[in-house]
């Protein structure tokens, strides 16, 4: 890949998809894929998939198809996620409980290593292995010396946007918002918004349009 | 749209997108958007969205755009969300509390009104505004009677599977699944699996290759 080639957010978001189903087709036993079967697999087309791949180099073989695990092994390496990455979650309601034991993350390299709420009922709170509830104050500090680089929201909507804030004042550049709201973060951070509904919308569409039922 | 397109399922995905920004649009006072601008707020490229509205109909006026307000009444018409959806929810810890009082859903006409568990200690006990969590063994007839097509996992792994058999039993043909496991589910059923982790890939690629920082 040139150094200048800036790869479409859209690539990216598909090569984690790729690197999902190659996952389930290492653990059924499969040893070779075609990017017809990868996109089928994927719901894209396979013009597309041996586009995104080609960004980063040539992994198929003509005719043959792709080696499962090399190409997985490959897909890791550029998205970065064959190594442990720190998360810090702030706000441990309902939602924050249920994603600090949510499995995925770990099986991914993910790790909540820090948890904040403002209320000091919680404070102190003991919430998963080695993770105590910390007060939002100790944020910047917590942070820094853990060299947290991933932040995630899981507060009411009305201080998404204060917390947002105080990830960005301590070098957080990443958040995953859970909270339904738009936050504004300066040009060098990312939001990632996570929105449960729109995968509704599909359904709705397919129960209307008589695309689903016996 | 002719009675024989099939319309491909990115396109609905996109609707939805496209219905939450020009929400955000006649929020923020614009009446009308250009296909770019619309584009460029959706992170796609403006043919695309031309095309995926194209499907349905001729909705811009040439050199001028789209009026933001007609143009989401449209869409939400297309995606059927411009009506109310009941759904049950199963599986009622953390994540399963979490989205019963998960704002947008109401926001966007989806409604939970039924909840089940499997553990008798929580059955009878008053999770929401007249929902209260019944025994899996009613789920059947509680869901038959109230007409549910969408249902919610938010279970262990361990017991997804079951847990989807026994909504298709009961006639629904829609799941969004919070649980971490593939499930297998008939052709006339479709799934929808939520990953929190996909869009923590974005951010290890962005993180790694300098996309992100001062």
């Amino acid at each position: 890949m040139s150094k200048k080639t800036k790869i479409p957010k859209a690539t990216i978001t598909r090569l984690s998809l790729y690197s999902r189903q190659l996952e389930l087709l290492e653990f059924d036993g499969y040893r070779m894929v075609s990017s017809e079967k990868l996109a089928w697999l994927c719901q894209v087309n396979p013009a597309q998939v041996r586009k995104d791949l080609g960004y980063f180099g040539d992994f198929g073989i003509r005719g043959v198809g792709y080696d499962v695990r090399d190409l997985n092994q490959e897909i890791k390496k550029i998205l970065a996620v064959n190594r442990e990455w720190n998360m810090a979650i702030v706000g441990i309601g309902n939602l924050g409980s249920a994603l600090i034991h949510y499995q995925n993350f770990a099986t991914r390299g993910f790790h909540i290593v820090a948890a904040f709420d403002a209320d000091s009922r919680k404070i102190g709170k003991v919430v998963g292995p080695n993770l105590i509830i910390q007060d939002m104050k100790t944020l910047k500090p917590s942070v820094m010396e853990l060299g947290i680089q991933i932040g995630i929201i899981a507060t009411p909507p009305s201080v998404a946007q204060s917390v947002a804030d105080a990830l960005l004042d301590a070098e957080v550049r990443a958040i995953l918002n859970f909270s339904p709201v738009q936050l504004q973060v300066p040009d060098h951070c990312r939001v990632e918004h996570i929105d449960f509904t729109v995968k509704l919308d599909v359904f709705t569409y397919k129960l209307t349009h008589g695309e689903l039922g016996m």
